[in-house]
């Protein structure tokens, strides 16, 4: 089983008049791999989620390390790590990396599955955490043999 | 009566590697621009008229001519002005100018009023229909008077 | 030869509250398409450009027509054609298009070759001017033989 | 002496199709208020440390908690608070708050004052050292009258 990652290449229109990612677009790419995930691999997509079960999986933290500065062009892959499973939350890390293993960014996110009608948060639906333990037990074994990270 | 103009200043994460603004931003500027008009000259926001009537008003064209370049820091109004109210759709155009009238950018919008539960064409509401008219009719008497633009 | 074209999902946060597209992510989409096209098929990166030569392609004109609603988790692909070649400008034509073969959008773009020491526009330089023909007769003859268009 | 706050109203398409601001416009919230920020409270605009210094403050960490979901049309103040000042560093606290007071997300960034050319960490310039501190002491007198914060 292999960690969940999606590619990404920086855009011309990502980068700021410094010529370098500008700081929230991390964020943008986050989120995107963690609705690419929730879709591809809980088999479960945010907009089913929320026209059909009026449920949401709001994130309540958000956070990241700007490991190494990012230009036009570069192409990175952004993993999709769970580090935590609670009640209702998931605690995801992101790593950006380019082909040859470099971290450019490691992000944190807080995921709290909410139920819209009631505006307050419900325990994970058993299918999705299933899945998502699933997932994470397969992942675990593979950060074992997972090499070094690189620092550019 | 006065045109309206959301004042906008051109952010440094708005432009890219060249130092000027991305080509895709100014849309953002403009619709900005018509979603304030609508909430502020209509009195009609797109969530109320989408949550309580299930009503739209979604672009069918969109286009920008670039005049000048625009960089980090320049302080813009984005005027709305109607062209054109049809049966269902409303066609805008938005300058925008800096302080001196210098205009920077001119774009078109065509908006249709759309019945989301029937996915088709309506007729503007007789309310919205009566206020943009008026707006129209106050505008008209602007236009005649405003000096001619310097490009710059 | 084949027309080039970006694979394009739509993602959740491209998307407003009624559900769809927000209206400027559409120009996010052309401009990725044409940054990609200008590093992969002419073989010329705006960031090189940029650097290198202090030449741009700056849009002076960008448009598109909304054919059908777009929604999250749609896969496009955004196709890049030629229309024009003057002595400064390039001409593009933009399909945003489903795999059977359904159009969303349409878009325009008309880029000027900028010297940015000069402030003004200059020739295509003489490798991309015969790269981008080349391109467009190759593309001609897929367009002689693309099927019809289907409007959803 | 007052706490800077830069005004931002959340705009439609800042929302996803849960009626929400799409976690990571908040970061564009923050960085514009920090720019802003630089801009107006500390003098320098970061055109003119790029273009005519080499400098920059690349952020090296970003994170928040989202406190309170934003709606389309909500009117937020995003406050600048210094929480610490190093060799190198600024660490800020961002508050986005209604009118009332009502405290809907915390961020916090780490910028690094950067030497482009070198590529490396640089100590902050004596001038907004000085300003930054002037700064950080004039708030602290703000937050000791400060009203307690309610949670929404």
């Amino acid at each position: 089983m292999a960690v969940y990652a999606l590619p990404r290449r920086v855009s011309w229109g990502d980068c700021d008049p410094a010529g370098i990612l500008y700081t929230p677009r991390v964020f943008d790419y986050c989120t995107q791999a963690l609705e690419c995930w929730y879709a591809e691999v809980m088999d479960l997509d945010w907009i089913t989620m929320n026209r059909d079960h009026n449920l949401g999986s709001p994130m309540v933290h958000a956070a990241c390390d700007y490991l190494s500065p990012m230009a036009p062009g570069l192409h990175l892959a952004v993993e999709v790590w769970i580090e935590a499973l609670g009640g209702s939350s998931l605690t995801f890390r992101l790593d950006g990396k380019d082909a040859a293993g470099t971290l450019y960014f490691r992000a944190k996110y807080v995921a709290c599955i909410t139920d819209f009608a009631q505006a307050r948060a419900v325990p994970i639906p058993a299918g999705l955490r299933a899945r998502a333990e699933a997932y994470r037990a397969g992942c675990s074994s593979c950060e074992e043999n997972e090499p070094s990270i690189t620092r550019p």
